[in-house]
Formats: structure tokens, sequence, C-alpha cells
């Protein structure tokens, strides 16, 4: 397999054509954004933390049936992925009250949400990621309503496989971001990263926080913190695989 | 049927008490707000305009088999309607885009919306009504999941009805925002009102704006708009009742 042209770069990866059709070479970076890119860090490490904890998140998620883009990491901080046709979709799974939404609702920091509420946000740099409902993802025509049932149901059950990882490494997981894509067969399956970055965790006993909150708040080391997490995730493989 | 104490006032009407049980005087005010109340003026004319309006309109919805809290008009302001236990959600129905929507998603004014889109938001003053989803109303447990499709169902077939009234009086309506309440016995009914403070109407042929955007962009005096409104309402009043 060889890394070939750059295709495009987001806040946290690198995208490269290969000589594989429908394979793309991710590169991690070591980058981490805020306030949607408006702020921008480099931290040293950060691209290897995250690609090393997604692919341990990602295989996981298939040794349970779940389908997904990923092929297998490459380098601490590559991996192979299919290619996709991205649905310009961010759908958002909260456990419990945290961000935005324990702030617009004034709910007490991690209320626990049970059924998890969802929520899904129009994933557009010029109009700032709008949060979108339902009707007006259909009427936008993003995707049917086949389409959006299917993809929130999926987005659950990827919810109660996470879940159950993170336990097992002593984590709570209390939000998180997915997205999701077609392959070249027109498939729908869970694209894009599952990292620190993108969701909230924080530790089962002591609720300390093991997520990007830590840069985007500045209470404490980044590198520190995700390194936590993938020694968490790495020790509990066994169990977790039994 | 006596005036009692008064019970409530909001930002366009104040509610007594009356002697008869779960019955409510309503009295429309001279007043218009905008920027959700930091901006409000004396409107002499108003509240008579909206009542006489709010008259036709729900009684039209009512010959068309649609409950409602509405009783009888009393006066050229004032009217009698059931007490209701307001659900605290505005249900929006969007016909075509505009406002919020518009911008929000940087559509094209007036973009039809065919099947029309429905938006919720959670009517607190203390989070400045935030927009909210179907997962969100059930978390924060506003209503339960039947009640939820019961309204929406319910607003979609008050559109069709208002839509097709305003069309016999030359107007199109863009959208609009419903309120709902349960009565005493716990049935869920239509309440507070339909004017043009809650909607969005455009002339068929010119499009001119004949609603309360007139007052929000200062571009034409509100009395001589709803005027219009009332005047064209009443016009074909005899053939909406054929
Ligand atoms: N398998 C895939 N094929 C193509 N694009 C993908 C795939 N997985 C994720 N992407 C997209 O790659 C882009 C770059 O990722 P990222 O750096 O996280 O970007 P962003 O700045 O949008 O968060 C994003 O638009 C993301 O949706
Ligand atoms: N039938 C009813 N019974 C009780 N309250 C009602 C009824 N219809 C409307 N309301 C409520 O009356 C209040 C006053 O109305 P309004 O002046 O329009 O208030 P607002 O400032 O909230 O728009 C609102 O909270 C509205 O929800
Ligand atoms: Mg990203
Ligand atoms: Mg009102």
């Amino acid at each position: 397999m060889q890394k070939l042209a750059v295709i495009k770069e987001g806040k946290a990866k690198r995208f490269y054509e290969t000589d594989e059709d429908g394979v793309v070479w991710v590169e991690y970076l070591d980058q981490a954004t805020a306030l949607n890119g408006k702020r921008k860090d480099h931290i040293e490490g950060k691209g290897s933390l995250n690609n090393q904890i997604d692919t341990i998140l990602f295989e996981n998620l298939m040794d349970n049936g779940i389908k997904t883009h990923f092929i297998k990491q490459v380098s601490s901080n590559e991996q192979l992925v299919k290619t996709m046709k991205m649905i310009p979709l961010e759908v958002v799974i909260r456990n419990a009250a945290s961000g935005s939404f324990q702030r617009k609702f004034q709910i007490d920091y991690l209320k626990p949400l049970n059924p998890p509420v969802v929520e899904t946000f129009y994933k557009s740099d010029a109009l700032d990621d709008p949060f979108i409902n339902e009707s007006q993802i259909l009427a936008l025509e993003i995707v049917t309503d086949e389409e959006l049932n299917f993809i929130t149901d999926y987005a659950l059950k990827v919810n109660q496989v996470l879940s159950t990882r993170y336990a097992q490494a002593g984590l709570k997981l209390v939000d998180f971001k997915l997205e999701f894509g077609k392959t070249n067969d027109g498939e729908i399956v869970l694209a894009d990263e599952i990292s620190p970055d993108n969701c909230r965790l924080v530790d089962q006993d002591t609720l300390a926080s093991f997520d990007k909150d830590v840069f985007r708040k500045d209470t404490g080391d980044l590198v520190d913190v995700y390194s936590e997490v993938l020694r968490r995730l790495v020790e509990s493989k066994e169990a977790a695989n039994v």
C-alpha cells in the first residue's frame, strides 16, 4: 500500500490517496482546536494517542458486529480507512448532562439522561455547525427519513458498545459525537474518529475529566490525560476481549 | 359572566378570573414587543385587531372540527377561553423559508418547504426560549412521546385549515407559532392566540408583509397592516363559510 497525494486536511486529520481503490490513508495530527477552529495549538504526541485510542475502539465496535470505515492501523499516528462520501451531520449522544446541553437547559452537571439524548448538528463551517432537528434535515434533503432513523438507531447501538468498553476502563462515557458516511456501494457506515477529542469521559469514581475539556477549559495537560485513557483501554483490553 | 381579579399578564394579553369555573377572560393589550420582550411599544388599537382576527380564525378552526380553548368574543378586545394548564412549548410550522430558519440555513427567502418544517421551542423566559428537539423534550419530561406526536400532527392539521382560510383572503401563510394546553379534563387542545403577531403572512401576489415583521423591521404601520388582514378575513368570510 502506497501513501500518495494529500486529498484533504481537517482540524485533526490529514487524508491521503493510496494506490488501492476505495482506501484512504489517514494521518492524525498533533493539533488541538477549540471554538470551532478559532483557537489552534500544536500538541506533540496527540495524533498518535488519538490514532491508538481510535483503533482500539473501532476494533471493539467491529468485534461487536458494528460496521465501520476502519481497515487497520499502519503506524502510531496513521491508519487506513475506506473512502467515504461523508454525510454532513454530527450525531451527538448524551448519557448525562454536560456542555452545551447542560448550559442550554440549566441542568445539574452529569444528571443521567436515560434514554440517552440524541442531537444532530449540520456540519457546515459556513453556517457554524448549527443544531438541526429531524424536520429541518428532511427539508434540506441532507438524508432521507429512513436514513435518519437508521443513523439514529446506529448511533445508539454504538453508544451501548462504547459505554461498556469505557466502563471496563473505569471511565464513564458522558457524551460523544459521531459522523457517518456512505461507502462506494452506498451503504451507510460509521466513519470519522472516536477519541477523547470527540467525547466527554469522566473517571467512574472521582468524576475527573479525561477528555478535550481539559484543553478547552485549560484545567490540565491534554497529553497526560489522553495517555491515561489509552493506558486504561490497553490494560482492560484482555478483560474486554474475553 | 363576571370579570374578576387579574390572574396573569404576558407580553400581549391579560388574563382575568371569572365567576364560572374553568373559564378565563382574556384582554388583548395595545402593546407590541420584539426581541423576546426587550423592546416594547404601546400601539393603540392592536389589541382589538388581534382579538378580532383571532376570533375569526379560532371559529374557523372549530368549524373544521379542531378543538380549541376558545369560547367566545365578548368585546372588541376581549374574549372568553377555557382555563388551560399550558404546555411550555412553542410549536412553529413553516410552509416557506423566512426569519430564523432562512438565516440559519442561508436559504432563499420564501423557498417552499413541502412537507412543512416543524420546530419546537421550550417556552422559558429564564432560558430565552431555546430551540429544542424531540429527544431533549422527552429527556426534560416536558411531554410524553405520545403527546408530542399528537401535538405535531395537530399543528399540521391546524396549518392546513389556516393556510386555506388565509388563501381565501389573498394571503399566504408563511409560518406561525402555536401553543397547546391541557383542559381540566387533561385533554390537549389548541390554546393561546393566532394573529399576525405569531405568524408571517405575505400577499399572494405582491409578497408584501402583513404581519409583525413590519414592526420588527420598522418597515410599515402595524395598525394599517393588521387592519388590512382583518378587512380581508371579514370580506372573505362568506366565501369561507359556504
Ligand atoms: N472514511 C472517511 N472518508 C472520507 N472522509 C472522512 C472519513 N472519515 C472522516 N472523514 C472526514 O474527514 C475530514 C477531516 O477530519 P477532521 O480533521 O476531523 O475534520 P474536521 O475539521 O471537520 O473535524 C472531516 O470532514 C471528516 O468528516
Ligand atoms: N387558555 C389559556 N389558559 C391559560 N393560559 C393561557 C391560555 N392561552 C394562552 N395562555 C398563556 O397566557 C400567557 C399570556 O399570553 P401572552 O401575553 O401571549 O404571553 P407571552 O408573553 O408568553 O407571549 C402565555 O403564557 C400563554 O401561554
Ligand atoms: Mg473532526
Ligand atoms: Mg404570546
